[in-house]
């Protein structure tokens, strides 16, 4: 039954891209007309798209990577102001700037390394001689790794502390993988040391801890990252876009998003903090990455010493905005992070980069008079995106009732290219048909006669009952990047879109660099892609799918509509993911709402709350277990029929 | 500081008025246009207001009142199903009818009395001798009072139970009355009398059980009810409308509103329910209301015999509709409970009989062709009101999204006659001008040279910088009738209106015979108003509100603005008040969320978060106590920034 309810909503959700677009064919230009009348149906001349396509150049893309990453830019670090005047010299550009741009502060909560006291892992002999000392640093192949911005490997958010003892594999450091170990260890007093994948960062810690486990270390093995390859003699960079044995993935360690002082509240700087000790999801105890160098050779006994401190920072967004002409009060908002780890050429410049190029070439048509959208399109580059998705989110926080009401879709660009073999989308089902329509509309990167769209189709499908074989269309069940806000807080239709590798040629977790010091403009421009030429796609795509906001759907039926009759099917379409938002149905699970899309623990995509409770029911067999699923049932049930509802003008 | 933010919010929210408005003005209607424009502009013609007031018809109205009244018809009683047929019926009618009429129903967890083990209140000597046995029914003084299926006096959710213990007297059950005798008595097993007011129905309970009460008795004062006269010889009903010493005044003992079982779901057949042993807010220990003449001869140890059940009824709101013509898509909502404890010919009766009558009126109209609104009116007839607001709040439960996104307002008519002296009105800051604008056009009942507004600031008014001397608006701070769930849990811009009676004749608390089986015809039509004309008044009132809302404002600035603009200034304004909702703010008070208008312990009318907050630290002094007082100034300056967005443009 929830099955035809699934589909049935998915079905009513692609009817959503349908009203997204509706308002630009929704008046008859013809008619005799009152004053305003062009007004309203003025819009994107079709002759501006290919005026669009040409402004675009690549190497004004490469420039703004090339400058971007000049320098580590770790959120509030010196690099990272750096940028933020950047973006606001760009936006604010007499000739190719936006109507207005603006920086975004906020006070954030950020746990860093001590520099002046490095973490340590050891081995030591039982009489304290120390027979092993890992890399406190990444070994340098060239000048952007001996910058001394580059912060040292840490896990954020660990809590500082030097505890020592066996060293246990712990796998993944999921569940199950100390609930095997404590059969034949006695777990306490242990430091775990376990890869990176199957479990978020900081669960690795927090499901240690229970066990007695005093450390955990936690490194990417070359089977998950790097195709098993293991020197940097010959297989990895600056040989290859392989890790090396010293690299780390750096990230932040916690479950919740955001600022983790002030939930549910925009960080201002007079913001109520709750009390550090109230915190909640982050390591019970300290945790290190490391290289995969050090995880083969550490034995026996080890001394895990983690100095990191945490303080409140001033985060940035930089924000910018072009008005709509007929509805100002509707938003597409393209967001994409500003903040790295060190360099972070791909992670995220790459998107800055692609965003940067954009709003120069609309800002340049903008500024000429030659164009202005029909609805608003807000510009956020982030701040703090690597500590918790932080600048998104507190953004929405601030902005919560009006950004709710009036934003039609959120757009996200992290990375915006991890390959150049396929596009990767994500989004919720509403948007799967502007997605495929945008994509056949561009020539995929370097095969000039394959689209984007017959190129993905090759990589990545599925084949469904309604629409037959179609690229398949990620989901946004987590809280990966910016989008989590605005999906699982706001209940906005969101996509997310990047460049991907080919998973027949590289069975890498995510490209090797990711979160190291490796990860710079040398790294992407030889091994991502040489001639940035590809970029040109990820922008075309950028802006076929925004203009296509206002295209894909002519209903002739709608032609000589009222405009507020217009407006009123936007709406629903609009509203209609609103309504599966329901505060109650997480109480576990902080800033997630969206009974649809919130991640689940038993790993089922969809209706996480109803699957988690029924997988917990099957498993225990408690009576008040089968009545928690009901409860979920109920919560689902509600939502979907208030959905259904936005969709429908009765009320019965 | 706070101070100025309240005025600046309240000044801002008076702007809210204007917007509701701007609709019908907004279209130039001597435009050249296309097809559709004429419909845009098409509204209520000015010379149907004086239609619509001749047709009102007082006979009509007593009608009403008579059928509406002829047999007890609490909630789920066949007599409440008689109603429901009978509001049916009327609007379906073919020549006065609505567009569209329909039943909604829900299985709600009611608690009655049990019929064959009537709840006995007896006075024991220590000997087990019963002494005295309190009045199980109230006595008759003609046919209404011996219906049997008048319900036995009882508090609806007290548990059953059979205490018995000596009686303390504990003035109105507060907390600081019990905390007061606890000073000088052990209150362990003793059977507390309270007299009604000062605390909530369940709190006299709730506030006595920790200090080892194991029973309460409530009365009605005749101080507090009867201007202290108590002989049905000569002074009470049927000789006055005071209270006869037998009344008892019933009543729902429950802290939180809703149905009890499904908190935050509708009500509907197949929806999970709570174990009954987690419902919060009802008396932990048996309570039962008596009359004043059984509570001055209570003495010694009183035995407390409840038999109370619970069971869970189908209950069914009465729903109706009159489609607009430009904006179907923004609703005004009208309501009004239609169960009573009793007969309830003033509470709720004198209500839904000016329902019928506005309903019948602007039904002919409608099916003569000669009317439609602009927007859409929806009518809401609720059920199970006296139980907790369960019809209109399970209502809004289950269409959550659609009422929030395009609910203009909501307009409640609980009691529409106290007496006849002047208008009691409440409402949010944002609809003063709206009430006032109304109040001007209508003549007071009885005084056809003195406006209702002129009389109105003759009984109740205030001086205020901004508008001189006004009459006083009421606030809508707690959960008194069924706006409750449409301010707090819906942030939806709401009114409730009344016609009292003069405080300087009366101290009564509320007319004497509120939910007593003397509520009955009889007593509205000899005490309340013998000649019913001042009903006519009510119904103009809320004829003027309703057509009001599409005129206060002539903005020639936006005579020739396009409709979308005007929309969205509208939606600006009615969007307002939901940015003050805020599902943190009190998560100890079910149902309430919006930050301004929840009800306050402290006892203080605004921004209650914070005031009690405030009012705990300055008491306690207590560190974390100025911490939580901290939060809540952040919570709420987030939503007032977040109103003030909706009213801006801009985002910085």
């Amino acid at each position: 039954m929830l099955k035809t309810v699934l589909i049935g909503s998915l079905g009513g959700a692609a009817v959503l891209t349908v009203g997204i677009l509706l308002g630009h064919y929704a008046i008859d230009k013809g008619s005799p007309a009152p004053s305003w009348l062009p007004d309203v149906s003025r819009d994107l001349d079709e002759s501006m798209l290919q005026d669009f396509m040409d402004a675009v150049d690549n190497k004004k893309i490469e420039g703004f990577l090339r400058d971007l990453t000049k320098v580590p830019h770790m959120a509030t670090s010196a690099g990272d102001e750096a940028t933020v005047e950047y973006m606001m010299q760009h936006w604010n550009d007499q000739e190719s700037g936006l109507d207005q741009a603006w920086r975004q502060n906020y006070v954030v909560y950020l746990s860093f390394p001590d520099p002046k006291k490095p973490n340590k892992v050891t081995v030591v002999a039982p009489n304290t001689t120390v027979l092993h000392t890992a890399r406190e640093r990444e070994k340098s192949y060239g000048p952007d790794q001996d910058d001394p911005e580059v912060v040292q490997p840490y896990a954020a958010y660990s809590p500082a502390g030097t505890p020592q003892g066996k060293l246990v594999y712990a796998n993944q450091g999921k569940p199950s993988d100390y609930m095997l170990l404590n059969k034949t260890l006695d777990l306490r007093g242990t430091i775990a040391i376990c890869r990176y994948g199957g479990a978020g960062r900081a669960e690795k810690a927090i499901n240690a801890a229970p066990y007695g486990v005093v450390g955990v270390l936690v490194y990417s093995d070359p089977l998950d990252i790097n195709d098993g390859l293991m020197s940097d003699s010959n297989e990895t960079y600056p040989h290859s876009w392989y890790m090396p044995p010293s690299g780390v993935e750096r990230g932040s360690f916690n479950t919740d998003y955001g600022d983790l002082l002030t939930p549910y509240l925009a960080a201002k700087e007079s913001t109520y903090r709750i009390p550090v000790e109230n915190i909640t999801g982050i390591p019970p105890i300290p945790i290190q990455p490391i290289g995969f160098e050090d995880a083969y050779v550490l034995i026996s006994d080890v001394k895990l010493e983690v100095f990191n401190f945490a303080k409140l920072k001033n985060s940035s967004n930089v924000m910018g905005i072009i008005r709509g002409s007929v509805e100002p009060d509707r938003y597409v908002i393209y967001g994409n992070h500003r903040d790295s780890w060190v360099h972070g050429a791909i992670d995220p410049s790459s998107g800055t980069s692609v965003m940067l190029e954009v709003t120069r070439v609309l800002g340049r048509l903008l500024k000429q008079g030659r164009w202005r959208p029909r609805r608003s399109i807000i510009f956020g580059s982030w701040g703090a995106e690597e500590f918790g998705l932080i600048g998104s989110t507190e953004y929405t926080e601030q902005y919560y009732t009006k950004l709710s009401e009036r934003t039609v879709a959120y757009i996200n660009v992290d990375i915006a290219v991890f390959a150049n073999a396929t596009l990767r989308a994500s989004g919720m089902p509403s948007v799967q048909n502007l997605i495929f329509t945008a994509a056949k509309q561009v020539k995929a990167p370097g095969l000039e006669s394959t689209s984007v769209y017959d190129n993905w189709l090759r990589y990545s499908n599925r084949t469904s009952p309604a629409y037959g074989t179609v690229p398949r269309v990620g989901y946004l069940t987590g809280a990966g990047s910016d989008y989590a806000a605005f999906v699982h807080y706001l209940g906005i239709t969101a996509m997310d879109f990047s460049y991907t590798y080919d998973r027949t040629k590289t069975k890498a977790r995510i490209y090797p660099a990711y979160h190291t010091a490796y990860d710079t403009f040398d790294y992407a421009s030889r091994y991502i892609d040489p001639a940035i030429v590809f970029l040109k796609s990820a922008v075309d795509l950028f802006r076929s799918a925004a203009t296509q906001l206002d295209q894909i759907i002519k209903s002739s039926d709608l032609a000589n509509e009222i405009p507020l009759k217009v407006r009123r099917i936007n709406d629903q379409l609009m509203l209609m993911d609103r309504a599966f938002l329901d505060p109650q149905a997480f109480p576990e699970k902080y800033g997630f709402r969206h009974v649809i899309w919130a991640s689940s623990s038993s790993g089922n995509a969809t209706f996480p709350g109803f699957a988690d409770a029924f997988a917990r029911a099957s498993s225990s067999g408690l009576e008040g277990d089968w009545f928690r699923a009901h409860h979920q049932i109920s919560i689902l049930s509600q939502a979907i029929n208030g959905a259904a509802h936005m969709l429908m003008d009765g009320f019965q």
